[in-house]
């Protein structure tokens, strides 16, 4: 079955997408469709949009491969509006997820109004007591009597390790819980204490909560020089026909990300329908982004690397250096913004400049051909376009990018696209273009 | 008095905080404060996390502004989940603000569903029709019969206009409503058509239902070089005596927000016990980031720019960039990841690469030297650092920089810094500290 989703907030995207069809009776998700998932975000920076809160979305993708989905997720400040919305909750939902409020300062009620709305005592937990000095003393300071309050636990709970910082989880099955049916998971709020929590100790315990086998798993196809409505004409129907496959697209700036959960061979159904229509397109198939697929291709060949960029204004080589080890391979960059720096740097003939202007195919050429001659790269890329808002003409429209690869001992190769955003997208889609030709040609 | 805030999620600075006071009686906010606002985002790429939610985030913040905050915020799927969501929101809120449903296809219900839950018929309002053929018109477009339904009104609410967008907004005020006291506004989703609406539409309704006097506003300035803990020591209590300020801090990656919030008297009061301790961290008092400030300094000054980046990666060239308008002083960057192309781009001399390592005093001086001589440039800033995980030792460990900034006949000024972050983070700290230092040096 096809699970609805769009790609950022892209109406056109939204509208060309199906219906959400019925849970199909035979499918993997029949198990679990029952589970009612609810997400409760603590924290007064959150609600005063000093923090995005990123949880939300985080959760959705997680619980997305476990089959399971949220059916609301609320923010609500620090302090007692917690104990409305988690009363709301417990009575409603299986599952009750919340995350922030375990610190040790009096506005981290998290724990204490959790065991009053399930009306259970708290207890200090010993070996939670333990950890907590452990961490204190590996970190060679005392451990403050505020702290003590993080091993309180409500009888009978599971404490969740926390290596990460120093407030525990708490697990309270449905048993306990007093009010309602649903199982409560209380968090830490930072993404780097929460994400390894979830996955080392909540992932295990929902699946056995929604009776999820440990099979069933999720693939993540990136593709790019594709859309999403390429998907949905040419391969949606077959995806649909795959028993007991979920799918949906996630489409950004360049990119169409193909997620297909189920057991093995729905999986490898549904990879194989994609790869037979779009395989020149995929990227990774295994979470890789484009710059770490890049990356990977010229280590493989031995290639080191160059970029030339003008409209990018230095995206591309900032994209490339985001990934740890680049430098092995990514060894000059070029930003090469005014016409003076084509021509000094690169060694852009200035007649080439004059007479077709920076965004020409010619001057593409020349700068990705000048940057691998200056790098001693074996493959240097080159962009020159018109980001706007302003610089365009009838002739070369805002948007209008020139792109060029170069390989030592090679024939250079170029490309006109146009691509119209604003300039912080123009830039990324201009460099997932640039990117995508230089894995192309290390292929 | 002073909200809680924090920037992202650093349980450090968010200990720092103080509890937050009570309101108080005689101040400013004391009029709205009873205002009751909740937020319900719909959308099942939302939920299912293929969509950041963003709009939580922006609405705390333009809130904020006019005194409001968010009591609660709801994120719930398409279709019938809102109708439960919307139902207790309008039962226990003063102003309920929904997003998304506004469109044309089947599972877009917002409308219905609030009709339906305030107990208000629907009707086809004409002025809307009209606007929704002005603006297919426009695009040479066939208006589908689905979109009327778009035109669809409770009877008695407003129209909010949508120039940006098919989906126009509706407002029903507090007295249409059968089920409770509470203002309800629907709202587009996609940012481009839901912000110009909220700011026209919405804001002067809610002054209206709020109380709140047209002349409170906002002040934002924007410091780099100094920490959230430092306003914390040196003003916090200063700020909290000035009657009818309310101020939050929202701490970044190098650089700190410090929001003022009340009337011109105590805005003014804020700003001048902010600036008289901290004037020389000062990026701007009107939201002008640290790159736009940076270039209207140097084309104050007339000055090109030019930069010599290492372990940014070419991320200080693509913030400049991203600017628009950046190309008139911005002409030339080079990302000298190799040591080789430190030597052959920049004239690096060997000897100081081989004698003192890349990362090093004499090296980024060359470097920013270097940049300077082959852009002709008036300005030149270098940075060369170990942005890890891999590549530190003992004397030069994971998150040294050297930064210099070389000036056209002037001295060059070289700064050691240790940015103790994961790899993006650094790049985006380090991109701050290069970036302040031309700005300095602009001034």
């Amino acid at each position: 079955m096809r699970r609805k989703c769009c790609g950022r907030t892209n109406r056109k995207l939204r509208h060309l997408t199906v219906p959400r069809p019925r849970l199909d009776r035979a499918g993997l998700w029949d198990s679990c469709s029952h589970v009612r998932i609810e997400v409760i975000n603590t924290g007064t920076e959150l609600t005063l949009g000093n923090t995005l809160n990123t949880h939300g979305a985080w959760f959705g993708r997680e619980l997305f491969k476990l089959g399971l989905r949220i059916e609301r997720q609320t923010t609500v400040p620090d302090g007692e509006a917690i104990r409305e919305a988690l009363s709301e909750s417990v009575s409603r939902a299986d599952a009750v997820i919340v995350t922030g409020g375990l610190g040790p300062t009096s506005d981290d009620l998290t724990r204490e109004i959790t065991a009053g709305v399930l009306g259970i005592e708290l207890m200090t937990d010993e070996a939670a007591i333990r950890s907590l000095e452990a961490f204190f003393a590996a970190r060679n300071k005392a451990m403050a009597d505020s702290n003590r309050k993080q091993a309180l636990v409500p009888v009978g709970a599971d404490v969740l390790p926390n290596p990460n910082g120093t407030a525990p989880g708490v697990y309270v099955p449905p048993r306990l819980n007093g009010k309602g049916n649903a199982a409560v998971f209380l968090l830490p709020g930072p993404p780097r204490e929460l994400h390894p929590m979830f996955r080392e100790e909540v992932v295990p315990r929902l699946r056995a909560l929604a009776g999820v086998e440990a099979a069933a798993g999720a693939l993540e196809l990136k593709f790019t020089g594709v859309g999403e409505s390429d998907f949905n004409q040419a391969i949606d129907a077959r995806l649909a026909m795959v028993p007991g496959l979920e799918y949906g697209y996630c489409a950004h700036i360049g990119e169409v990300d193909l997620r297909l959960i189920g057991d093995e061979t729905a999986r490898e159904a549904g990879r194989k329908i994609a790869l037979d229509e779009f395989d020149k397109f995929l990227i990774s198939d295994d979470g890789t982004s484009l710059p770490e697929a890049v990356l990977k291709l010229c280590r493989a060949r031995g290639w080191k690397l160059a970029t030339a960029e003008s409209c990018t204004g230095g995206l591309i080589a900032s994209r490339i250096t985001d990934v740890a080890g680049s430098s092995d391979i990514f060894t000059h960059g070029f930003v090469t913004y005014a016409n003076e720096a084509k021509r000094d740097v690169l060694g852009v003939p200035e007649e080439l400049l004059k007479l077709h202007g920076a965004v020409s195919e010619p001057v593409a050429r020349a700068m990705a051909e000048g940057a691998l001659r200056v790098s001693g790269a074996d493959v240097a890329v080159a962009v020159t376009g018109i980001a706007g808002p302003g610089g365009g003409s009838e002739d070369k429209p805002v948007g209008t990018v020139w792109l060029a690869w170069a390989v030592k001992g090679g024939h250079t190769i170029a490309l006109r696209q146009i691509h119209l955003r604003n300039r912080k997208d123009f830039k990324l889609g201009v460099s997932q273009a640039a990117l995508d030709g230089v894995r192309k040609l290390a292929l």
